[in-house]
């Protein structure tokens, strides 16, 4: 079995440096830097984290950026993108990249999908052609972009469907897993530069989950995803799947909600032991006019920010909330100026990452309950 | 008679360092600022240089942007941008600014236009609501707006109309100017801050140009526009029209071509006598694909780029082409990624200010002539 404590400090490290309650603090550390957790990653979907240049994303504290496999094997293609030295290379980044399976973009982008236990046939939603996505070709895949943080390929089936569909899909998630494990381990340097995790399947249901976990276990991975949530469960079943699904996973391992959140939802599960998150919440609701704050989100296109010279977040550090304030914003985005979408991507981004630095804190310091209360107090008194 | 040098220095001055040929290098000396001449002002249409931070802008070398009088009138609004401090504190430039008088807009975008001597009422081609411009309501707008250099109100009329449309279109625009002077001139403080600029009518034909370059002297501006240029005469009737039409206008003050234009444009402008420009190519280019180089545009979208690991322009001394290559900015583009508008505005507006600069720098040292033929050699040797 592979854990991360028989591996080089170099390759892939995580040690938890605090815990307080079922949340905990650490960092992960391999050989393009080190990441804090709990961590979020901005979404990078096509070679580039939408609206903002990439030294402004790394300016709001971001240690790691995920990129999607579905998107760039599309466009500019994985065999395309190893010619032109990678996607650090291609789009000037130089910390760790998570890259997602393209497993959830099939289901949920493209056309003419068919799912056979090899794996995945399905048409380019960019202008109809035939792709083949396996186990194997998703590994290949995500080394010839360079990936440090490799996924396993899955099916992340509806939520809503019969139990024995849930069960007999994450079955074959962890074949696919164990095909995964074997896939990446054949891809030689890229193999001992990167890292791999599996992701956790079953839907709600905890024995499922359990019996995922445990195959897993047995494959043995360097950091442990659940997967399958966050699809339209809404945000009380997520959080009583999360009250058993992180102890389900290695104690020694990081824990990576896929697809989370909105702020509050960040805070429940980091709550229940969750390691790290990716989301296109701050960078969508950015392009849309809607700005997070401590006080809850705020729709900038809102007639009230007409005139209002305050910032959109007064306790907030980032560019945006230094210089401008919400009557410009408004004015932006009333205006469908692109600025608009980039001063509101930046705040967004650096407010998220303000949010996993008060957590980190919080949790190192003994008292996350207290934060974690006082943020809902505020952050939900509007609703 | 109001002339540049019976004011203070402080308001507004025009010093010229060089000739070289008709060309001339020089700079305006205001309160916010000084503007290296030839001089290429950025259009800031609607509060924003699109797609780029005003930071990012000032960082290219520009020492003024342009303001559109017609698109800030209807949003936010006059009375309102005036509330929230004016236009500079609003969108945090705090160089100079020029705003136009709102009348080339009112004519190319509104719907529902009527033209008489008193002005313009127009309806706004955002919702239909209906307003008023006059030469002394453009003064107040802009003096609302708080520009630093004020373009009086006029009409361009069509190019290719008969002679005595032309005429009578240029004796009106030549008594909105004197309207202008006297809206501006009741302005208190505004009018001891700011400039206020003519601008020169009469189409293609030299009798007319001379005749309101007359009458603009008699009125008296801190600079000249000339205008009515630009409007799909094409560069050989522009350039018939520049060869008497600076000359016609006060040697001691700034002359101005609004609305132009390609880089040969500006070269072939410099060329006979014009110290200031401004255009929206270089940012709307750089939002369509295209990319402004030494060697002529490029088309990024053109597949020749999609493995192109160089510079767009291997002589730009822009960030986009210190850090990215024409692979990464082709694949932004085709993908429809904001990205890619903002690094290939960014490349476009410096490398604009780098040919000014080149301008300024050849003219200084005397041999303008040669630059230019050279210049002319390789941009347009592949057209």
């Amino acid at each position: 079995m592979l854990s991360p404590e028989n591996l080089p400090m170099t390759r892939f490290s995580f040690k938890v440096h605090a815990t307080d309650g079922r949340a905990r603090t650490g960092a992960i550390t391999m050989k393009r830097g080190t990441i804090r957790t709990p961590a979020f990653m901005p979404v990078g979907t096509a070679g580039t984290v939408k609206a903002i240049k990439v030294e402004d994303v790394a300016a709001t504290g971001a240690d790691i950026i995920l990129g999607n496999t579905y998107h760039l094997m599309l466009r500019p293609g994985a065999e395309r993108m190893a010619r032109l030295g990678g996607l650090h290379n291609f789009m000037r980044w130089d910390k760790p990249i998570l890259t997602d399976s393209g497993g959830y973009q099939v289901m949920s982008l493209s056309d003419l999908r068919k799912i056979t236990e090899e794996g995945v046939t399905f048409a380019s939603h960019i202008d109809g052609s035939r792709h083949n996505l396996t186990p194997e070709r998703s590994m290949e895949i995500q080394r010839l972009l360079g990936s440090d943080i490799v996924m396993a390929f899955d099916e992340c089936p509806k939520i809503d469907q019969p139990r024995d569909v849930i069960a007999r899909s994450m079955e074959m998630s962890m074949r696919w897993a164990k095909r995964s494990r074997d896939g990446f381990d054949a891809g030689g340097q890229h193999a001992e530069d990167a890292a791999l995790f599996g992701i956790q399947q079953g839907g709600l249901d905890e024995a499922l989950r359990g019996e995922s976990a445990g195959k897993l276990r047995d494959i043995g991975f360097d950091g442990y995803a659940i997967g399958g949530l966050a699809v339209g469960e809404g945000q009380e079943a997520m959080f009583a799947t999360l009250d058993f699904a992180p102890g389900q996973l290695p104690e020694n391992a990081p824990r990576y909600l896929m697809g989370v959140g909105k702020p509050d939802d960040l805070v429940g599960a980091v709550e229940r032991g969750v390691d790290m998150f990716d989301c296109v919440l701050p960078t969508r609701s950015g392009r849309n006019g809607q700005g997070f704050t401590w006080d809850g989100p705020v729709n900038l296109r809102n007639a009230r920010h007409a005139e209002d010279m305050g910032p959109l977040d007064a306790e907030c550090t980032c560019p945006t909330c230094a210089k401008y304030s919400r009557a410009y914003l408004h004015h932006l985005h009333k205006a469908g100026e692109m600025l608009g979408a980039m001063l509101l991507t930046e705040h967004n981004l650096a407010f998220y990452q303000q949010l996993m630095a008060a957590m980190r804190a919080a949790i190192a310091e003994g008292r996350f309950a207290a934060f974690a209360a006082g943020f809902r107090a505020r952050y939900l008194a509007k609703r």
